[in-house]
């Protein structure tokens, strides 16, 4: 079985649609080792514990960033992790977390970057008047929201869309491509020529 | 009638389009007022004769960039243009042109806006790994690839394409994108609330 890390600091949408879509065997070969999270209070850290997961808190309130990711890699190295899985995770990784899971960390924005990157995608998207909006899995790297791109989808901004609708129709789509993208990368059936993600055809 | 000028320096694969569409009546009340070229030799140009369409050209070699456009402008005006259409026209318009024409002039780009702006867009899409491609039908402003988006269409980039693929599969796109905006901003059933194009429901 390979074992995921989900990193969160809140709710953690995506972490709950990714345990479903376990639960449904629609990500065959996996498992959940650990859900981590760097605040104490994170209502994705309980539902962690209600779904009988393994749940561990490492409040970074306090410590220096460096210190604090050398916690969260060393409990990620104990827990033998194969994947790192960030939903909304609000810390950026420092340069020895991400060479410590080379291309095994990913993350997923609310955006079809490289359009509309850092906090807020939906907003901007709205704002600038975008008509097609969508989200992105990608590898995590040293820049934000840079990564090699596992996957997007897209979505229609409606004309009688508000940017909370567009949000929620994101969303939707959010859990759709995560399971989708876990499963591509933990198939191992893939090449990464220069930024670009390939399926290899079976 | 409305009357359209359609801007070129090359072949105008998306004039030839849009004149396709109106010929089968896909863009009711309009009609194309001449095709304009900065290049005398511009295959397009010859298109539009053979077609009997008006056809104009105004040699921007050798002449200011403000001189030139204020010839271009004239030329407009005195047909009585309703709306200025770049297909392809290898020319930064200057403000004056721009202001000539407020919110009356389109532009197509080979890429979901505000991603990959600027030349050669397919293939920075391609080189970039997105996996959404697309096109964008936009008003120009005074910025670059900027101004109000009126259409945006979006396709999947394929694991086996080439970015020459790629950019065939975005121009048969861009080809029903232009055709369909160009009716929706002619049928005037629209507001712009800051930079957001809304369809007024019928």
């Amino acid at each position: 079985m390979k074992r995921l890390a989900v990193l969160l600091s809140g709710r953690g949408s995506n972490f709950i649609a990714i345990h479903d879509a376990m639960l449904r065997g629609e990500i065959p070969g996996a498992e959940i080792a650990l859900v981590l999270s760097n605040k104490a209070d994170a209502p994705g850290l309980a539902t962690a514990r209600e779904r009988g997961l393994i749940s561990v808190a490492i409040p970074s309130k306090g410590m220096k960033r460096d210190e604090h990711d050398q916690a969260v890699i060393a409990e990620l190295q104990r827990a033998e992790v194969d994947l790192v899985i960030l939903a909304g995770y609000m810390r950026l990784l420092t340069p020895a977390f991400i060479a410590a899971f080379p291309q095994r960390i990913l993350n997923i924005h609310p955006s079809l970057l490289p359009a509309f990157p850092g906090l807020d995608a939906q907003h901007q998207a709205f704002d600038y008047g975008a008509q097609i909006a969508g989200c992105t899995v990608h590898f995590v790297d040293e820049q934000m929201d840079h990564g090699v791109i596992v996957l997007q989808r897209a979505i229609a901004v409606n004309p009688d869309d508000t940017a909370e609708s567009l949000s929620a129709r994101i969303l939707h789509e959010e859990h759709i491509a995560y399971a989708e993208a876990i499963r591509r990368v933990l198939s191992g059936n893939y090449t990464i020529c220069n930024r670009r993600f390939i399926p290899k055809k079976n």
